[in-house]
């Protein structure tokens, strides 16, 4: 696998931001490890970001509880000499010290990530004040400043009863001020909901993929960045099972399934 | 989750050289993080392996390199509070020095691992000279006592043109009288090279199921376990990658995904 920078620019950061601004949406698949980032990038995706729940499940932590700071590090370690634009779940930060997640920040910058997601959640299905959440992201930007900052709002995520979009259109104001350079808004699922955020929002807009929201979709609605979220895990978790099942009952494999030998040439070490 | 010994002894390496010895030979999913599993525990599987391949892969270096002794023992602490008895893929051992592998056997077996694999092939695809592997296999007999200790004969393994099986049925007698509980040898697939191990071998044989190798073939052979080696990891990266084309070609996800909710629910708290 060829190394970041061929027949590219050296500078990830813009790259990535670039990304945004392309014909299409940016296709964003999330990766939890380096064979998934590798795979990812080996069947053309230009970029590649993290999922913190597949992270945090690797790991055998939940989701979204500040846990893994340093394994979220490593494997931005891992992943940056992929050769494409790398972008990082930091969850909340791991910190509720606008300072520290500042010095994660710039841990990342400085290893070669291309991006960072905040997201404005917090442990117990809260959500932070939004001025708070501005200060920490302008805090970031201001220690970061070539980070892609890409700015979760959870008001719409994984809650029933979401808040009048109102408010999601608040924040995403607050964030763009405050350096927000994308604003992510998973759940949000409307198209009038998703149409207003992107008329009212200078930044580009990011929203996770679903059955009822195709990327040709979210492009005619104006998102410009598209997100798989965990589905990738999942359904890497799911194969698993299954492959072990079929197995088990005497089933044939799911088609396609690459050999020992292609596996160990994708994960390869040339790119380490 | 329940935790390890609902329903079950204490004795971990009891039970798992038990499930050698049941009805039907033991069908052993390798799991490569702890989402993977806990996955497959959930789905009912009566003990889980490592393998080696997805943990070097995970961590972005090509399996049998000798690389992964630190993450192996990670993934083996994330594992033991499984509900089920747990064996260890150790490759070579990480260590050229009998007395190191025996201290890693020895660290494992103190963290709750019932079982360890360990490969009589060594770096650039040659093979360990036998009576070297014997000595190596009772060093850590006899400090590790209670794992069951299952030794891998690389004679067939990645190899087009194997020697004689002859050479096989040789190490694995050396093998077992230094004391290896199991002998496994991946790539061996002619019936009657099988029948041959089974039948001069006085410890339970282990294969790789294979579509030619299905588990009711397997059974009438006499081998009393079977693995996926890193049939599932590699089935779950194929997977990861046709989830997302299929979100970049507007197709449908595959069938039975777990959801969000459903995903965290299994990683859970209630083990850690």
């Amino acid at each position: 696998m060829p190394s970041y920078g061929a027949g590219m620019s050296t500078d990830r950061a813009a790259d990535f931001a670039a990304l945004h601004d392309s014909e299409t949406p940016l296709l964003l698949p999330n990766a939890w490890d380096y064979a998934s980032g590798a795979a990812l990038v080996a069947a053309g995706f230009a970029a590649i970001g993290t999922t913190s729940m597949g992270v945090a499940a690797a790991h055998g932590w939940a989701d979204a509880r500040g846990q893994g700071r340093d394994e979220t590090v490593a494997l931005a370690h891992r992943l940056v000499p992929l050769p494409c634009p790398v972008t990082v779940d930091i969850e909340a930060g791991f910190s509720t010290d606008a300072g520290e997640v500042a010095d994660l920040a710039v841990e990342l910058a400085d290893s070669g990530v291309a991006g960072i997601n905040i997201e404005d959640g917090r442990t117990g299905d809260t959500l932070a004040d939004p001025h708070c959440q501005a200060t920490l992201l302008a805090t970031v930007k201001a220690r970061a400043p070539r980070l892609f900052l890409n700015a979760r709002i959870d008001t719409h995520w994984l809650t029933e009863n979401p808040p009048p979009v109102a408010q999601t259109l608040a924040r995403a104001k607050r964030y763009t001020e405050a350096g927000a350079d994308g604003i992510f808004v998973p759940g949000l699922s409307a198209d009038a909901d998703i149409g207003a955020l992107v008329t009212t929002t200078p930044a580009p807009i990011n929203l996770l993929c679903s059955p009822r929201r195709t990327v040709d979709h979210l492009a005619d609605l104006g998102v410009r960045r598209i997100s798989t979220g965990s589905l990738l895990f999942r359904a890497a978790l799911h194969a698993a099972v299954a492959a072990a099942e079929a197995v088990r009952d005497g089933q044939p494999i799911a088609e396609g399934v690459p050999g020992y030998t292609e596996t160990q040439r994708l994960i390869g070490t040339e790119v380490r």
